[in-house]
């Protein structure tokens, strides 16, 4: 059974719009779909051109090569697409190690810095309204798997900080913060990063009790800013490695 | 003048077979443009709705925004287009922190990966023949002018390592690698980075001297791997930071 009202939803879920109204994102591959199955999230329905999934018949849809091109958001569909409700999150805690995002907008940054979450043990990663949204498909194909396992938080950003910065100690990177190599760094904390162009905005940045640099080693230092994904990893493997024992 | 055999120069180069054969690649944006006018590069020709680069009459070429659209790459053409011509390299020398690339695959993720040499002063990135072009447009675009500043080689990597590594020790990551924060780490030495999927390949693997990981912080451990580019990030700034006042 694969009817043209099933295209038509999978087709809208591309709109973030479609996917709030439905509740549902899309996942590809057959890697990606397995390693959701063994998660907390909740499959809808999967449409695979081979019977590889041990999913209920209800929610299994076999599906022909041809159709699956045609619900397919890849260049080379692979094997299958599965629909998965979107989790409830509840309000996150202001604790632990935290990553806090200020209009993060390329959807393979959004999706490294999820799988950089995930690997460096930080449960909850904030949004700001504005970052693009976590169940965009771009986004849930970079992560390859570690949206499952990470809480993601869409949320004014500002409030989030201001009620932050009285429990835990807020960084961010600026031109002129203090070495991160040489700084002390707190077990727990939130680290902000912000726009792949314009940085933190300087809304966000009075909420920033700490400013910090990653220094620039080349001889040149004509290199303007490092990718925000790269940022997000030297600053967790920086948090990371100092804390260890403490953790 | 804006004729039919342009157009049909530059679309032939988001092919690789044609950017050798003509030694051009294409650059695109007023920024991105500006900073390889202000490098060693040479400019071939710029093409441009706006006469805002102080380049000579004979290179510069004042088109239409509609005729911009043909030649562009891009969802949103942004103001210009350029040519220029991709520079000779000659044989890397064995000296310095390296970075060797075995098949990277994604053009954001070498991209990414020559912003971060460029950041953290490599001067050479070593890349194995099967690793995407450095002059594929999508990668030119993601290193946001580092293409400039670092010195880009297509090679052999397995002879280059056989040499290397009588000079050099030769660091790589692998799961049963000795933990990257607590291994003394060289000044001077090569990195090898593998395959998005595969890792670094066996016939790399028997050239390494000294295998290294980056250990997991997540509770769970289920993540498989981090992103090649955020691996990269890791690495470099575990070694810059520890050599920092030897360098």
């Amino acid at each position: 059974m694969f009817s043209k009202s099933q295209i038509k939803l999978i087709k809208s879920l591309s709109q973030k719009k479609f996917r709030n109204k439905h509740g549902l994102f899309i996942i590809e591959g057959r890697k990606g779909i397995s390693e959701l199955l063994n998660s907390s999230l909740d499959l809808h329905s999967v449409y695979t051109i081979e019977d590889i999934f041990k999913t209920s018949e209800e929610k299994t849809n076999l599906i022909s090569e041809a159709d699956l091109k045609k619900i397919s958001n890849l260049h080379t569909p692979q094997t299958a697409l599965a629909l998965f409700h979107i989790p409830e999150v509840v309000q996150p805690e202001i604790k632990g190690l935290q990553v806090v995002l200020d209009e993060v907008q390329d959807p393979g940054n959004l999706g490294t810095i999820i799988r950089l979450c995930d690997w460096f043990g930080v449960e909850d990663l904030i949004c700001s309204r504005e970052t693009v949204d976590c169940y965009n498909p771009k986004v849930v194909q970079a992560t390859m798997g570690s949206i499952s396992r990470v809480k993601i938080h869409y949320l004014e950003v500002s409030e989030y900080l201001a009620a932050g910065k009285e429990k835990l100690p807020v960084y961010g990177t600026f031109l002129d913060g203090k070495n991160v190599y040489s700084e002390s760094l707190s077990a727990e904390g939130i680290i902000v990063l912000g726009n792949e162009a314009n940085g933190i905005s300087p809304q966000m940045e009075k909420l920033i009790s700490k400013k910090l640099v990653i220094p620039q080693f080349g001889k040149i230092h004509q290199t303007e800013s490092l990718n925000v994904a790269s940022a997000a990893a030297i600053f967790l493997s920086e948090f990371s490695r100092r804390n260890f024992t403490e953790r």
